[in-house]
């Protein structure tokens, strides 16, 4: 019988959403319902800030909960989703990464556990010391505040980026694809009810509820109230972002990754890593577009490699130098260093050695991840030191960017800035800190 | 004989730079010449990033010895800048700020030893760990990049700051008030010559040589070469800053500390701390600016720490309340719980308790340094936990707000955002990380 209310209430609930989103709204409307929405998040912040690790460890175990029991309810929202994508003619390979399933549902469950699950990294005291004058320093880990995720169309995402903003002790501001619309509304709604049941304030993970894409411009406007943007998804997104946010960016660029074959590489890891970084899943940020070869190997190694590549179905887009060798290939054009395909296709150049290797990836790359091949210890030093990516590595597939597989637990994605968080951004990285200062009347000598 | 040599080459340079500082410029121009100077940055962080540290202490003692050298045309460079201040209308407490003198030079010189005594940042090891599939990952500190300052008319910060950023790693762009024009290009001459001495490029330190304000803007559009600025001056050229900044800024908002006198509070200690917090020196960032106190001691302590103060020169401005204990104080207005004096005045407000405490500022404060004074254990930690500062302190004198007292060595400023760097900004806070990760050809399970 719940789950039959249950389904009602969210057909109505969609109902009065689709008449919202077709509401037409002014810039200085938007700017208002964003700043309440900001104004709330700053509230529920500062109470999140005090939160216990139980209760944040409740309210994420209470939203696991909550998602497996309106399963029912979810895929009757998601599949609103999915009739509205098809109507916008959106391609199936899109589709597939908007559709819920119960298995996705319980991931998205087990994801939410697995968050709760790891060492709270708020109050951890990063650094003490003492100073001769007896004055204690520590420096003590505290939340960042408000942070705003602005993302595409996975429903996904909305679970994870709301447990991990809410764990690591920040407020969300949600604002998924216009396409995951009902699905992701409802996984607020379990976010929420979590957040209460634990007796945190709800506003702790907010959505924005409009199709109107003025309300990202408005989002990006709410420096006031949102400390960090945090932006996943396409190109066009993130460089929009980039340019109209008034308050920092995580940027997530695209995975220009690389796979370098030095002259010193064992051929078989050589062939073994390009094929397991170009083709396990062409779709991830940390799938390689580019397969650079020292010329001093090119002949020896460059047709098994290529050879591995197309029996498994990938193109490949040659250099001249690479298609004097394997002539069956298309030739690269400019454009294709800097293109990330996301799909069966790999850019191939021959290069003269580990310096035009480094140089080729700190121009053309995005600063994301690469990884240079070889048994010279110097030259994989070089490499590792020299290659100004998020994540470099050495004998090993670009694939294993991603923060499960270092060990951070869940990621709400790869950072490819300088600044502040870099590589996979994880509950710790949604942080920052304070100095704590104790003295016993300490006063400054002039 | 050299000094007389440099000498004239420094009247030389003078006379070219006026001209320079006449010639009116285009926003188109002035873009062009400000992405000039932003390549050549990052050409020279690139090799930067690369030296050893002991290039880099060559180059800071080199540099140090070059300011003591050129004593005699820094003192000359430094009479016209003060001769244009004045000209200006500069009021002479300002003037104070831009001298030169023999120690203020020996300060300078010393300083960028000190730095270079310092443990270099770049290359350490902040974490490492093995996963379970061999895969070794370590976090290893890096530069960030190319650092923009802009800053008013202290001379000695072109030394601090050029310094800092070589040291870390980073190649800066130094843009200082006009006021101090001549003083500070001299200086940073004597930085890139201590560059060119170690090995080094000389543009890893560069300065904007012109006084047309619009350079300011041109600084901060260069995003494609800029990757942080460092605001440090007045509410108006931080707010400046980050209203047009296209990149992340380390925000140096003004220091509107609070001295809180709660009700457990010791008096002596109370007297002492209020007395150092306001009147040590009245005109840095780390200086109280309000005092709060508990209604329930306010009767006991606000009269003598109030006597304190007012001996010293300190003028004071009371809420209706603490008029009522202070009857021959001035009222104070709701917008001094938002006004940085930097001068002998401080405003006081009688609270109840440390929640209001902590409210007031939270609410008014500009996140930079504030102190409870108390015995009470619970209500220290309270304050420690819940005022959202970038230092918080217990039974001390905001004063110590100083990366100096902190034991960092020198600072850049003291950060209030939360993104980054927060607190006093030295050589560790200049720098990012990446990840190195090492393998034996490992590929990733689908």
């Amino acid at each position: 019988m719940t789950t039959l209310t249950q389904i009602m209430e969210t057909v109505m609930a969609i109902a009065a959403l689709d008449t919202d989103a077709q509401a037409p709204h002014s810039d200085a409307d938007l700017d208002a319902e964003m700043g309440a929405i900001g104004a709330r998040a700053r509230a529920a912040a500062r109470t999140l800030s005090r939160a216990s690790t139980d209760s944040k460890v409740a309210a994420l175990t209470a939203a696991a909960r909550l998602l497996r029991e309106r399963q029912a309810a979810l895929i009757a929202a998601n599949e609103k989703d999915l009739a509205f994508a098809r109507d916008k003619g959106i391609a199936e390979s899109l589709i597939d990464r908007l559709l819920l399933t119960p298995d996705r549902i319980e991931g998205m469950a087990a994801g939410l556990e697995a968050i709760a699950a790891l060492k709270d990294p708020i109050g951890d005291v990063i650094a003490e010391w003492e100073r001769p004058n007896g004055l204690q320093i520590q420096r003590v880990r505290t939340p960042l505040g408000v942070i705003g995720v602005i993302y595409e169309s996975r429903p996904n995402v909305t679970a994870d980026a709301g447990g991990l903003c809410l764990f690591s002790g920040n407020a969300a501001i949600l604002r998924g694809g216009s396409e995951s619309f009902h699905s992701s509304g409802l996984i607020v709604d379990c976010l929420r009810a979590g957040l209460v049941e634990a007796g945190l304030p709800p506003d702790v993970v907010q959505t924005i509820q409009t199709r109107d894409r003025a309300a990202v411009g408005a989002l990006l406007r709410l420096n006031a109230h949102v400390d960090v943007i945090v932006p996943r998804g396409g190109k066009s997104l993130i460089e929009r972002v980039m340019a109209e946010a008034r308050m920092p960016v995580f940027a997530h660029l695209e995975g220009l990754c690389h796979v370098y074959v030095h002259q010193g590489a064992d051929l078989e890891k050589a062939r073994a890593i390009a094929l397991n970084a170009k083709m396990r899943r062409t779709s991830v940020c940390g799938a390689a577009e580019t397969l650079l070869i020292d010329a001093a190997v090119a002949d020896e190694m460059l047709p098994p490699i290529v050879a591995d590549l197309k029996a498994a179905g990938c193109a490949i887009l040659a250099d001249e130098r690479a298609r004097a060798i394997c002539p069956e290939s298309d030739p690269a054009q400019d454009s294709d260093w800097v293109t990330e395909y996301l799909d069966a296709i790999l850019s191939v150049r021959v290069v003269d050695g580990v310096d035009q290797a480094i140089a080729h990836i700190n121009g053309y790359g995005s600063n994301h991840t690469d990884s240079i091949v070889t048994e010279d210890a110097a030259a994989a030093e070089q490499f590792l030191a020299e290659v100004d990516s998020a994540i470099v590595m050495h004998n090993a597939s670009t694939q294993f960017a991603d923060g499960g597989e270092f060990g951070m637990g869940a990621e709400i994605g790869i950072s490819t800035g300088r600044m502040h968080a870099r590589g996979p951004v994880g509950a710790e990285q949604l942080t920052s800190f304070k100095y704590q200062v104790r003295g016993a009347g300490h006063t400054r000598p002039l």
